[in-house]
């Protein structure tokens, strides 16, 4: 019985929030800290919190989960890791497909899940008048479970939500503080997407010989392009369409930032609200990092066309669903092709290199047609399907549970006696 | 936030569906191959694809799981079998009873279970404008999920699914081709009631003595009905009600046809929309197998009250939800009492032929008062409950778990030493 | 899709209740032995079921869970304990707390579980037509799970429909009578959050040191409060707000008459509505309980401030969604500032007194304002908490496990040598 959002709750929400206005203004280097434990990452904020180190630390765990859920010995293994734990599910912005992925990870980990998708399905406003803060909520939920995956439109709420567990904490009685990962909030930050992201690049770079073929992958690729390295660094990214309303796109580039040797390339309609960001563009200017703003697929760098240069193509949906009126005219005049792969596009790119798009894609403007799905540069599916691995991973993390999978990994390899397998 | 199913949407459905037409017109002998894999069903699509043989197997298999489903250790047993497989529910078309029992089925045999209830709150139309096509929804689930079970208003929409997932199989490149099951597709097929329903029938005639008695059940009835046997075949089926519009009466009789020496009466308004379709009346006609059409509950046949000649009579609701003005007129000048059970008719009735119902009944309608509950003929609550074990039967046949269920069934009984209680 | 709700729809269950009529206004003690099988509760409808010496078997249990849940291996074992069952959560009344907390509990315990939420999305009245008898989707229920969890807007339902479980079992087929646990019906009874309340003031009564003093932390209040014992008995029990509209009140003050030497404080507007039900106050007259009724938390009893006196502050939440207009007007007209608590006033309490509260609260109107949260007095949090523990006890019970759970607990602690954290 969905409920008119009462404005009274609106206003509570931003009343509570705005308590945690000084801390969500500080710098970020400053945040993240809090946002860590013992060493390892509590709760899930932003993607600036991935470093480096922690990247490549949890693309292995999510090798070794991607090698156990391929049989089902291993599946059985993966579900006893965390099985002492519940999460719960707070997605009050819809997302089907965020949604099914971490409820699928939770599963393969043995960890139970509720969810509450509705905000007006709680007592938040259900019969419109019970009232409760969204802050009862979410302590309610640190009552009965041991995770929140969360997702929301309104922008910082997971931030702040992590404030209020760590600041729960110091106060001197007895309560929980339990982990905070955001699935998606406002049209900010998305990490567990750049983390699925990053980790497609990391496996798709790697080259790995799938058949059985006189040379290795990458030395015959080294053929047709012998500056190709085996990594994510030494690589120029494209990204194309609504580069200025998805978070996924602003995530991902802050992940390829920390890595060697990579430049940009930004393609987009030429008006503010759909190009990258002024705070990113100035990032990638203050780190040196090679990157430029066209405006067609088509267009050439240096005379030579765009499509022939870059080593990954990461592609967007316009988010129609934000524009106003005045967006309406500027599509109206613009030729939205320019943002629109075809087969003839796809056969300009490089033969390895893959295209990304983080789904669900727009069936009725066509950015990627159906027809390129079998091109085997095609990479969006598995990168879905990646997306299991690798959040996965990250729970593994936060729970401390690495070793555990490590040794489960160990185990069931030598069980088996299928090493070869495993090929990390 | 049930939004508008926007036309744009259902659109795309069958623009999308339009490419699988020549496919959905072959014959069904070319179809049901296609929906095999190594000798088992891969796909279930249509009550059809299930064989005499096949039939046989799967209620020794449900008489397996019934069992063991009877103790603690027998569940934990079966909660075993399959916990290393994940099942998406996609039911856009409502359905809670349909719904209840897959889901518990999947919990018994330790089955993760995710759900998709309403496309209206997928990608497909979320916000009214994401636009995701309906197959990459369904490629979506086959990326995080082993299984689909779907129920939906769109007929032949199961069967595009079962295409698209062999097809994607086909491409060169490493895809998941999951089993598709259809819980209910458009006014055609309900593969799994008619597989239930078929269970509870040759349960029911098996005429086991569940109490101990001086003489054996079967052989005390042949008192009263010399030519009674205890099988499927050699009976009279009655099915009463909305003939036309409901889906089950035609899966089940699909399934009948392949048992010997049957015969069927159709007992419904003399309207064409709640007759038998022509379709399958033909296909009768063509098998040679015996059947009448009446009007009512009293008629006679041969000078003898119908309900004094059937074996098991199949009652259904009046689905007046799809009826339009001429319908609602046609009821208004028709005597509906014809098609309603009383404890007068019930009377009349053998003393073992059991009466079945797909349920929902009807409280208002009433075409079976609660008075009958209590009749020792009243099987339709234990046709509910055998939904689970035929169910199960499915999947683990689908699964390759069949030797294991075995197994699993072997050494309980061996452990309890109960064998006496395993009556199969 | 939600529907309006047909007046069929409601016709139907009014109807089919009233043939429970006779038994529903039986005398209690004529109840619940029906709810009761081989000395342990079957069904759980009314919180008179829970006697004295039941309450402390409950909570024995209960610490003995809270116990296990504190780590990973005791929360296997405690997942061990009932994973043989599938509970179905029937929540036809909005209620995101209790439910989130059986589910929890549920999954804690091993339990599946399966919920209908909104009895339009049933066949109840699914495309408003298919007028399924609620009883009917009872019984399917008890088809498919072990377990019915059920809350209903509808007075009597829960005991109307173990009366049906019963019903069924007398008849002599075989059928199952599986229980009926009332998790909120009507404005009347709610017996399992007067459970947890109980359970949560026995746990804080008990005085436990649970940081290292010089001297037991019931020596040290006694300094104080010399006449201070370390049980639910012999303590003044205070409830404040809407007395009469909250079901929760009504059901703890039931559990607490059980004990002895306990009197009571009622703090409400003086209106018939807001006040304690009649039927509850001639109770306590006839069973010789002293108790006041006062208008204001800052009234005085024998020139005493009130809050000096009690041992325990029961708060409760305005359901202003129920007032009709003359209830807005007499709103207008009453301070209810009186109903409030604030830091000043929680300053006055004795200094181990308890300030519980089943939840929401209300953030607009403020019955507990945040800044009391920090409190040690504050123990709602801890309330919320304790639901888990004391509802798994009731599960534990109910089927027949308390020895499984002795057994699991006695296994845990003397496998990790760690007996002295085990106070129970």
């Amino acid at each position: 019985m969905p409920a008119e959002k009462s404005p009274d709750t609106e206003d509570i929400s931003v009343r509570e929030m705005s308590e945690y206005r000084p801390l969500l203004h500080r710098p970020v280097r400053k945040k993240i800290i809090e946002f860590e434990r013992d060493g390892r990452l509590k709760h899930v904020i932003l993607a600036t919190q991935f470093t480096r180190h922690l990247l490549d630390e949890l693309c292995d765990l999510a090798d070794m989960v991607r090698e156990l859920a391929s049989d089902p010995e291993g599946r059985r293994k993966l579900s006893k890791l965390l099985c002492h734990l519940q999460a719960m599910m707070y997605f009050t912005q819809p997302s089907t497909r965020t949604f099914l992925s971490f409820s699928a990870v939770c599963r393969l980990l043995g960890i139970g899940t509720e969810q509450v998708r509705d905000s007006t399905v709680s007592s938040e406003s259900s019969e419109g008048v019970k009232r409760e803060s969204r802050f009862d909520s979410i302590r309610m939920f640190s009552s009965y479970f041991d995770l929140i995956i969360m997702r929301s439109k309104a922008p910082d709420l997971a931030e702040c939500c992590a404030y209020l567990m760590n600041e729960l904490e110091n106060q001197d009685f007895n309560t929980r503080n339990i982990p905070i990962i955001n699935a998606g909030s406002g049209a900010d930050q998305h990490p567990t997407q750049a983390l699925l992201d990053l980790y497609t690049i990391r496996r798709t770079f790697r080259f790995v010989d799938e058949k059985r073929t006189s040379r290795p992958r990458l030395e015959m690729l080294g053929d047709s392009y012998p500056h190709l390295t085996a990594d994510v660094s030494n690589k120029t990214y494209a990204f194309c369409g609504d580069l200025g309303r998805g978070r996924t796109v602003r995530s991902l580039v802050e992940l390829l930032m920390k890595y060697d040797h990579v430049s940009m390339v930004f393609i987009s309609p030429s008006h503010p609200k759909f190009q990258l960001g002024e705070d990113l563009i100035s990032r990638l200017r203050d780190r040196g990092i090679p990157f430029e703003e066209i405006d067609s697929l088509d267009a050439c760098l240096d005379g030579i066309p765009i499509l022939h240069q870059v080593d990954c193509l990461y592609m967007t949906r316009i988010q129609q669903e934000h524009n106003n009126q005045e967006d309406d005219e500027f599509f109206a005049s613009t030729d939205m092709t320019n943002y629109r792969l075809t087969p003839e596009r796809v056969d300009q790119m490089r033969s390895y290199a893959p295209i990304l798009h983080p789904f669900p894609r727009d069936s009725v403007a066509g950015e990627i047609p159906t027809a390129i799905d079998s091109n085997p540069r095609a990479m969006y599916f598995h990168q879905a399907r990646n997306g299991l691995w690798a959040r996965a991973a990250l729970l593994v993390h936060i729970f401390n549970a690495d070793r555990a999978l490590t040794q489960a990994y160990r185990e069931h390899y030598a069980d088996s006696h299928d090493f070869n397998r495993a090929v990390l």
